[in-house]
């Protein structure tokens, strides 16, 4: 475990791929490692990907990865995919795609896919990033498939996130607009040489001024730029917006506050699986024997719990 | 109160539909509601249709619920959308293609798609299911859009689910695997006249071939059935076997033994949340403050919270 510890804060590759498989099983040996490489966090930007199927998210990543390396920086990729319990089929399709950084040892990609309670693979794609942030990364990406909610909660542990269009996708669009309301600090509309293009581009522009967050002073109002990922052509500028958006987190002090955020969001998660497991020796268990049996209906249950704890928090 | 319970019990559409609306806004006065109508549920048959969006899941709903009145049986139906924080958008335009039972006594349809925590919306759509089995409808069809996983875990507190596929949709059906393999005891190949057709069906007898739980002796072995739902073609064949499988349900008890299980996972979602309000006043608020100057890592102050909580439980 020191030697695992140790290894990846030394920025080995093999102990960074052990680490990630031990989140993606949720290993036990998991949670004493990130205690041991905690200190070392809190450095990498964390950006997030997401986008529906099909809008070349792995090509246009694979170009951030080469604007990245340009600028010297090293680059870790977690490649996410909650709906598929094992590592292959499309995920697998799109690694391929990203193989001429496989050679360089300064990109390191990892799919991870396992999917287990609600919200487990959140947690899992949060830790694994603090892993490649541990490892000296400067740079960490998240890809996730798809834009649901679990995605959503995915990409939202990012610094930024860049969301991925393409021309014509009406109803993928209109499915994307509450995410996107919230989500997105960079809009790509890749594809751009596509039919279709100038619609879609207007009817971005429209999301974004509908937002208005340029509006607040001093507020990240959000870019939206073209891109022809499969010819090389938009990276530059996103990673220049990519870093415009890490400086404008660091003047405002907005770097370090959601490091603190995610921090506590982690710590609350980890609380409430630790606290349900203990619950479940105790207190709860014969309240769920009752709901089981239908002797009692959950909603007092819930309620008789809560008033035993209260009344068991009462200095006596 | 007494009055929205006692009215809702009665049938009555205005009772429903607040009632449906306090859980979709998280409104407090629903745990009281429903804890007066719990011991009037357990009967509905509570039916799960999702697949990726286009798949025509409305329309096939359309022409499920007219085969279910055709039978003389009262049909509640919950369109959630977990992406939406709006009602509306595709959703509306959903509901207007089911407008031809708008003037059925015998069908109520209720949207639901605030976004809150994780998971609160699966919890919030089980509980709008027993507000409509309270009701009196015999049959509660619960539709989602799209296939993530939070639809997953929607659909998963349906006696029955039905998955919707549409010929050559290659890279989402690989997506769906995942969910498909869990979840459907109905696969329906929807737009069984467009071509694709064929393959499709043949990839997807494959994958219940491989799923084999109709191998376990007294299992329940997955339909495969084609529609058109456009030309009212094949509700009847999904009916009878939405009939069978409620049936199945029955003779072998799983019916009775879903509705516990279904209970105990509701009250552990509300002991989880009543948990974490009551330890946010107690002794998480010190680690928790801790953990956001990160004076502490989350894994560290999780373990302490966890030995406190065990020395708490220590008889004195």
């Amino acid at each position: 475990m020191m030697d695992v510890a140790a290894q990846l804060l030394a920025g080995k590759v093999a102990a960074g791929a052990r680490a990630i498989r031990w989140l993606d099983d949720r290993d036990p040996r998991a949670g004493e490692l990130l205690r041991r490489i905690f200190a070392a966090t809190g450095r990498a930007h964390i950006i997030g990907v997401t986008g529906p199927p099909g809008a070349g998210k792995s090509t246009l990543v694979d170009g951030i990865i080469a604007e990245e390396r340009r600028r010297g920086r090293r680059v870790g990729v977690l490649a996410i995919d909650p709906t598929s319990p094992f590592t292959g089929g499309a995920i697998l399709g799109d690694r391929v795609r990203m193989s001429r950084h496989a050679l360089d040892e300064g990109v390191f990609i990892r799919s991870m896919g396992t999917r287990g309670e609600s919200g487990g693979l959140s947690r899992a794609t949060y830790d694994a990033a603090l892993v490649m942030d541990a490892m000296g990364y400067e740079v960490v990406i998240v890809e996730t498939v798809g834009v649901g909610q679990e995605e959503i909660d995915i990409v939202a542990l990012a610094h930024s996130t860049i969301i991925v269009c393409v021309p014509g996708l009406g109803d993928e669009v209109q499915a994307m607009k509450a995410g996107l309301l919230e989500a997105g600090e960079i809009l790509v509309l890749n594809k751009a040489d596509r039919e279709g293009f100038e619609q879609t581009w207007r009817h971005l522009e429209l999301l974004l001024h509908l937002r208005g967050d340029g509006r607040v002073a001093g507020g990240w109002a959000a870019r939206l730029l073209p891109a022809v990922a499969t010819r090389n052509e938009g990276a530059g500028a996103i990673v220049a917006a990519l870093d415009e958006h890490r400086r404008y987190l660091e003047d405002s002090g907005e770097f370090a506050r959601q490091c603190g955020r995610r921090s506590e969001q982690q710590f609350l998660a980890l609380a409430r699986a630790a606290l349900m497991a203990d619950l479940l020796c105790g207190p709860a268990a014969e309240l769920l024997s009752h709901v089981r049996a239908r002797r009692l209906d959950p909603y007092t249950a819930a309620e008789q719990l809560s008033a035993q704890l209260r009344a068991g928090r009462t200095p006596r």
